[in-house]
């Protein structure tokens, strides 16, 4: 039982409740096929895994394996994989010291084989979307789950290998090898704004939406969607600067993307690391 | 890390969650002075204490009062003290064998004056709205925190004569004499019902309320205030019997609770129970 499981589970938590964040399930909106208790139960079956990750005698990736089995378990579906990928080497890294980007990058250079074979092993809990494989390397194809694991071990790639080779198009994997800077940047927007952490939390996914295309949605709809949805945000942000953009116009935007099936996923995997570091850095309350 | 903690932590999150729930904070609505992300915190704070509770070598009143201090000092407020108190034994119950009503009496009169020491010490984590005490016992007066703990031991009082002694003014107490007959009943209407699990807390919720009135808002409002208040739930469920209430009726009735500052906090403890007990024996699912 630690208190950085426990930021972790409630950075998930407040999350999900931050509203509105156009697209994806929140306070007030559920999307067709997840419901928002789903996430609630997700975040609470996630905590031993987070438990684990706080623990440095224990393998990170078998950590985060454990999150999304128990996220699983509870939900019933995959509510929270890139959340829990996002916030695995967060924790470990607040678990064990100062919750610094120079730290976090220790973090994921210290991963292993074994980590990465872990992070396969992942998907055999849970349906994930995710694109195509790079075209030289299918068996190394994440849907193929813990039956890559052998491939991975041959070629001795390290989770943070793995990381690095799905960067330009998976804007979790980008963190991993950038220090995690967006979301670094992130928990200081939502340390220094005023509002509940909830309407905190929506405002920091918007400035994240509005500055960079989303990658789950990029891969599901196409760069061109996914450049469509970034500039509708930046707009919304740019017409009521220096103000917080006006809560109906962004409520419309929502309800546009839920009628559409456009799920902004990775932006709100990103929120809830934000969310986490603001926690664990800042202390930040609810 | 217990999962019939996890089940009692998912129980606080999806009665919050659950909406509409006249006068109290749910997913919609807030209350002036009370978040729905507090509730958020105060779940996950809550947690180590329900752990304890699964436990059978540690004492069910420290377990409570590790809960409370654990949700205080998450929430910073008080979010969940009375639905901690129903689940405190319901947890005990359930983490050492069968969820039944004659097991959860067991519990009950198991208690000890450690336990009545340990219930009233939690009054010291957080400010609690409590009527007066009896008034023969001002001593006794569980405002009084742990000041109260020598008259305590002086008597001879366990958890469960304290209970027994409120009874009457409080409806939690009132569970405690029972063996937890509202609470089991209503999670048999969760169990059977159909829908999210939110939406089948909000409609057990809306029954409790009709079927006995609200003893926060007797000690707050008087009588005739929490008369009303069930009368009204009771004649929005039967001007639409069979069916379920015309939502924007009960939504109407919940912003007038909010705006008149009438919060049916007992009703909403007994709900947590009522899913808690829903998801341990019934193993309902979000």
């Amino acid at each position: 039982m630690h208190s950085t499981a426990a930021n972790a589970e409630l950075a998930l938590l407040v999350e999900v409740a931050g509203t509105p964040k156009p697209g994806n399930v929140d306070r007030e909106r559920d999307l067709a096929d997840l419901r928002f208790e789903q996430f609630l139960a997700g975040a609470v079956g996630a905590r031993p895994g987070l438990d684990a990750c706080c623990d440095p005698n224990f393998g990170l990736g078998d950590g985060f394996e454990r999150a999304v089995a128990g996220m699983s378990d509870r939900a019933e579906t995959n509510t929270q994989f890139g959340a829990l990928l996002v916030l695995a080497p967060l924790v470990r890294t607040a678990a064990t010291g100062e919750l610094s980007r120079d730290r976090v990058r220790d973090v994921v250079a210290a991963t292993t084989v074994a980590d990465a074979a872990a992070f396969y092993r992942a998907f055999d809990h849970v349906d994930v979307f995710v694109g195509d494989p790079p075209a030289d390397a299918p068996e190394l194809d994440v849907r193929r789950g813990s039956d890559a694991v052998p491939a991975v071990e041959d070629r001795g790639l390290t989770l943070a290998d793995l990381m690095r080779d799905s960067a330009d198009r998976d804007g979790v994997a980008a963190e991993w090898t950038t220090g995690f800077e967006r979301t670094f940047a992130a928990a200081d927007r939502i340390a220094a704004a005023d509002g509940s952490l909830g309407e905190r939390a929506a405002d920091a996914f918007l400035a994240l939406l509005a500055a960079e295309p989303d990658t789950l949605v990029a891969e599901k709809h196409g760069d061109d969607v996914a450049r469509e949805v970034t500039d509708r945000a930046a707009e919304l942000r740019e017409d009521a600067a220096p103000c917080a953009p006006d809560r109906d116009a962004v409520t419309a935007f929502a309800e546009d993307l839920v009628a559409r099936g456009v799920n902004p996923g990775t932006t709100a995997d990103l929120t809830a690391g934000a969310l986490f570091v603001a926690l664990e850095r800042y202390g930040v309350t609810p």
